[in-house]
């Protein structure tokens, strides 16, 4: 098992032919999580073969348009497909009213339930759980109310070293769960055979933290610390650093150096603003502080395992 | 000086790589009218070079989404291109209150003059006049309130025969304007030169009728009568008839009929239904009764002199 990030469209502000706003799918546990819908997220889900049926949850860091005007169209195209599966869509106060008054105003029904968890903490909450991965808010510091999301893997079961499980014949099928979860086997007399002897640690759990739209927050590093990959925005190059200031945005230099010090495995750069057409200085920069520093790309998939 | 129609999408709900939802921009007497504004439309305005500053009326047939979910994303484009002139949008009552809630939630003005001039009547109107043009609604027949447009060229001056002219020395540069009005020359002695020895009448004034979305509504015909093109929707062949009644759509077969009825020039066809992978077979079936059918293709321009 793996974590995947596909990156449908990388940019900031208005989209292009070949650049296109906000949006990325994380495949986490056989969860495929949307994260920001950009204008043209569908089309970019169908370029690069992203189920529509199996985005069960979709994530708004924040309601600046290049980041969720590309919503209501693809909750209309679910609609139109006959979906039946519930939606649920996390994102800042406002966003339900935009969308149902849209839905409203269409004489249109979504035609599948959509449950909106609409955030408006400055604190950093839990947001979503079930047996195998959290999601948490990183609250951000932009021109508006933004939250970025890290999403992160539970501990998973031990793995049976089954090997030496099979030389006790005393250890039968229905005993595996136990062993998986920790506990040692004791035999019908009482005695013992450690967990340790059976068992073989499981795989470290991975995370994912997405972090855009922001200007240079270190405050969020003890929220991000050790992530395994961090998508932090680079909408400027430090030629415009007050520029990025005055916008609530990041430098390529400043993503980098938050990587530094929450000491993640990657960085992930990416909300390139227009003005750039030459993206490799991006990473350069970075790269100052932080080796481990890519570009995203549209269309491109990274993966940690 | 001509009509152009550039088309920017010509297909009918979910938008896909090459299949985007309807978006069209006419070119008459000077003005650049965009008419409908499905999701993607700024990015296809950009790929089909349609200049973003010569766009100041942008007219909307109805509030279903393939038809305005552009909208939001090229109003937001203009105010991060600083546009400062203002903008005028015809639609559907509704679409104001969905505008300002997007600009209002995400704490964004548009940052120029936007005029919204909201529709309402059942009953054709002229929604916009100037010296040169005019641009009535069509009442079309869907499963919401929706518009065609009819955009008509005024009667220009009559042109000056400048050969004519310059024989008679008695007439200056200052009388042209009058003779151009159709006005007799009157000569100081009270003698007259009749204006059509002086002038060639004007060429005939063009017009263009968009009608989508929309049942077969021969209703319509007095209203597109003789036009020099129309676009008429043809979301299905007659295969899918019974699905046209149901949705409030027209077959190829329906919109040859029309443009039979109203003795237009030519018919284009468009608002295609995803589930056709194959166009040709529109044409073909509204040339069993209108010989002068055109198919809209994506990135086309037609033009009509």
């Amino acid at each position: 098992m793996s974590l995947q990030l596909t990156i449908l469209g990388c940019h900031s502000a208005t989209p292009r032919v070949n650049a296109h706003p906000t949006a990325q799918v994380l495949q986490i546990k056989n969860h495929n999580f949307l994260i920001d819908c950009g204008e043209g997220t569908q089309v970019q889900m169908r370029k690069y073969k992203i189920s529509f049926a199996k985005i069960k949850h979709i994530f708004i860091s924040h309601l600046h348009g290049d980041h969720f005007f590309g919503l209501i169209g693809l909750i209309s195209t679910f609609g139109l497909l006959n979906r039946e599966k519930e939606l649920h869509i996390y994102g800042p106060v406002g966003l339900k009213k935009i969308i149902q008054l849209q839905l409203e105003i269409s004489n249109s029904r979504a035609g599948f339930p959509i449950v909106f968890h609409e955030l408006k903490s400055t604190k950093s909450e839990l947001i979503y759980e079930d047996k195998k991965v959290t999601v948490h808010t990183i609250p951000l510091n932009h021109r508006i109310y933004t939250n970025g999301f890290l999403f992160t893997e539970k501990l998973s079961l031990r793995k049976l070293n089954i090997k030496e499980v099979k030389s006790y014949p005393e250890i039968e099928r229905c005993d595996y769960y136990n062993l998986k979860k920790g506990k040692d086997f004791v035999r019908n007399d009482g005695s013992i055979i450690e967990n340790e002897k059976l068992t073989l640690p499981p795989r470290k759990p991975l995370s994912y933290a997405f972090c855009s739209d922001t200007s240079y927050t270190p405050e969020i590093i003890p929220l991000i610390r050790n992530v395994d990959m961090l998508y932090h925005e680079s909408t400027f190059l430090t030629d415009k650093e007050e520029l990025a200031i005055k916008t609530g945005h990041s430098t390529a230099f400043q993503a980098g150096k938050i990587a530094a010090l929450a000491q993640v495995k990657i960085l992930l750069l990416g909300h390139y603003s227009n003005r750039y057409r030459v993206l490799p200085a991006f990473q350069k920069e970075a790269q100052k502080v932080f080796q481990n520093t890519l570009l995203s790309v549209e269309g491109s998939t990274f993966e940690v395992e």
